[in-house]
């Protein structure tokens, strides 16, 4: 009440979640939906664009495992009718770089397309009333044997025991262009319009990042599923892979994913006017926790800021000169700080430099203002020069 | 309802404002009370930091003039026990350079002190209680002519006329250093407390301004009083200035604004300690939407991407040499694109440079692969080169 007070008269402007005026509104779940929204409102049909925003969940908050109410998501989407797959390749691409640059460690691409999905489900005899439900039961298989895995397709999701081991068939296996060809033969999915087309262009994917030369770190994988039900196309996950001999306790997992969603943007123009999407999430909450995780084990300093120099005075007095020479520095666009004390000790302000990493030091005392210099000191080796 | 069903099961996880499970919570009003409460929870004493974020009114939108229910914030604060006015002089130094840097023409930076008008309300017989709502018409002075401020406190505000009248022989003043002397030299205002140490700061601050050579831009202006009603000590607010022959439409104003807060952080704190702070906040919805119109105005081109080149080809059946080149030079660090069709006219390649302006292209025709060149061409000269 009195915080609220503090704004005054504005107060009155403040969106309480608890009194909002007769509308019905939400917090932004995540960036795919909302980007959806904007491209059908905005009449485009044409975009490529990143976003790294905040969503909101309304979970039970775990930070430990790094579940949060309010966090972080960073997309990159490409909405438009083009030619099969080469946006798709670009995205694969994306997170190939970024997983590479980010030095991780080892990780792995799982690909997958949900028309390869539906094909599968369809000649083992499952109705495509059940499809989103044995989705996410097949998406488990990363994580759980495949027995589990056919014990709650047979017993939660009423699938029959026959129908189950056919998948088993299907979604256990995992390969690359290989698989894709042999698949293609396959006499029964050869014969599924869906899966057809799908695996046509898992072909033409797979040939597009041999061209990007990074077909090592992707694995078409059919128990790949990804839960969100928009996709129509291909789907992907990027995961970190654990090597034998480290002992990291760290849970590895899923730190990227996405896939194509053509039917989405549709869904919010009046006339149904599809704009052809494909998409990927990168999730930064986990990579940065897994690097500052690594940061800390390692016992590496890490800098908070990015100053250059700290302005410092060796005597009393001389306030006016450490203004009128960090006010030149940041005229001259050099990263500079001082203390915010009017007669520091020097040692106060080196000590300074020390905690924060600031790699030199600019002093000018009596001496150097009546010579007109300035001595510059690096803090590590304590050289310095006069300039 | 069919889009919430796209989220799956993890739609009971959108944070709807209808229903907010008997938790009482409002979306994020500004920046500084989160800052004075994060410095507060965290027990941190010391921190300078910048934050760029969203933050909601729950206001009638007029896009027009710029108002929005959602919209950014940009805000700079410096918190901690330090000798006086040197942050909140590099606070109006950051004003200053950040317009001078952005070039929005000419501008002034108005400076006054809460403790300085608390002296003047005192002498002119305003009682404390009557302060904000004094103030609050006092600052209308930018827009109204004095009359109209007078009838206002006299006639809404229940101020006498005659203490009305004193307080107009104050909080028409504007001036330098030269008015802060004569100010000092009051027989009356000299006596007050608050007024006397307001009064010393603001000389300290234009003797730290003039060191920064920034003083030309700065005014010391009596009736700066700002809405807000936890500043404590000095406050400000810069104003783009109409230059005479200028025949701008728009409506120029207050482009930022702030000033010290000295209380804030112990109202969240149990214990009530407190750390001083000081801090500005951009208006930076309101600069891009002058920014914008000025660009219009001009007919400027204004690029969307910072794209170097375009990767093309001349012929059909090279999508595999665009997408080899294209990763090549991804992986150097070169910002590429190319357009996401197997065989596009060399004609809507460049065209599409031209449409975007991207400065070069990088064309692999049937003759560049067997010599193993690239013909790089600048999209305005047309000249070209092979390399």
């Amino acid at each position: 009440e009195t915080l609220m007070g503090k704004y005054g008269d504005s107060a009155k402007l403040i969106y309480e979640l608890q009194d909002q005026g007769g509308e019905l509104l939400a917090l932004r779940y995540d960036l795919t939906v909302p980007f959806a929204r904007y491209l059908a409102m905005n009449k485009i049909t044409t975009m490529k664009r990143y976003h790294i925003a905040k969503v909101y969940r309304r979970d039970s908050p775990a930070t430990s495992r790094g579940r949060y109410r309010e966090f972080y998501q960073c997309d990159f989407d490409i909405a438009g009718h083009f030619d099969p797959m080469i946006p798709d390749a670009e995205c694969l691409k994306i997170v190939h770089e970024i997983l590479s640059e980010l030095k991780l460690g080892d990780f792995l691409i799982k690909v997958n397309d949900r028309r390869i999905l539906h094909g599968v489900f369809a000649i083992c005899g499952i109705p495509e009333s059940k499809f989103i439900s044995t989705c996410s039961s097949v998406d488990k298989l990363d994580k759980m044997p495949w027995e589990d895995v056919r014990s709650e397709m047979v017993g939660e999701k009423g699938l029959s025991p026959e129908a189950a081991d056919r998948i088993g068939e299907y979604v256990r296996l995992h390969g690359g262009l290989d698989l894709i060809e042999q698949l293609l033969q396959d006499p029964k999915l050869s014969q599924n319009k869906l899966a057809k087309e799908g695996l046509g262009d898992m072909k033409l994917l797979f040939e597009y990042l041999t061209l990007f030369g990074i077909t090592g770190k992707i694995c078409f994988d059919l128990s790949l599923a990804r839960g969100l039900d928009y996709y129509t196309g291909v789907i992907f996950e990027a995961v970190l892979v654990q090597q034998e001999n480290d002992h990291v306790e760290e849970s590895v997992g899923s730190v990227a994913g996405g896939g194509r969603y053509d039917g989405l943007v549709g869904m919010f123009d009046p006339k149904g006017r599809k704009v052809p999407c494909v998409g990927v999430s990168i999730g930064i909450e986990r990579i940065f926790s897994i690097m500052e995780r690594r940061v800390k084990a390692s016992g590496e300093k890490v800098r908070a800021t990015e100053t250059q120099v700290l302005v410092a005075t060796p005597q009393k007095h001389l306030l006016g000169a450490r203004l009128k020479l960090i006010s030149e520095l940041w005229d001259a666009g050099i990263k500079a700080e001082m203390l915010y004390k009017k007669d520091p000790k020097l040692l106060k302000q080196l000590q300074y430099c020390e905690d924060t990493g600031i790699p030199l030091v600019a002093i000018i005392g009596e001496q150097e203002l009546i010579d007109g210099v300035v001595k510059l000191r690096v803090v590590t080796t304590r050289e310095e020069v006069r300039i």
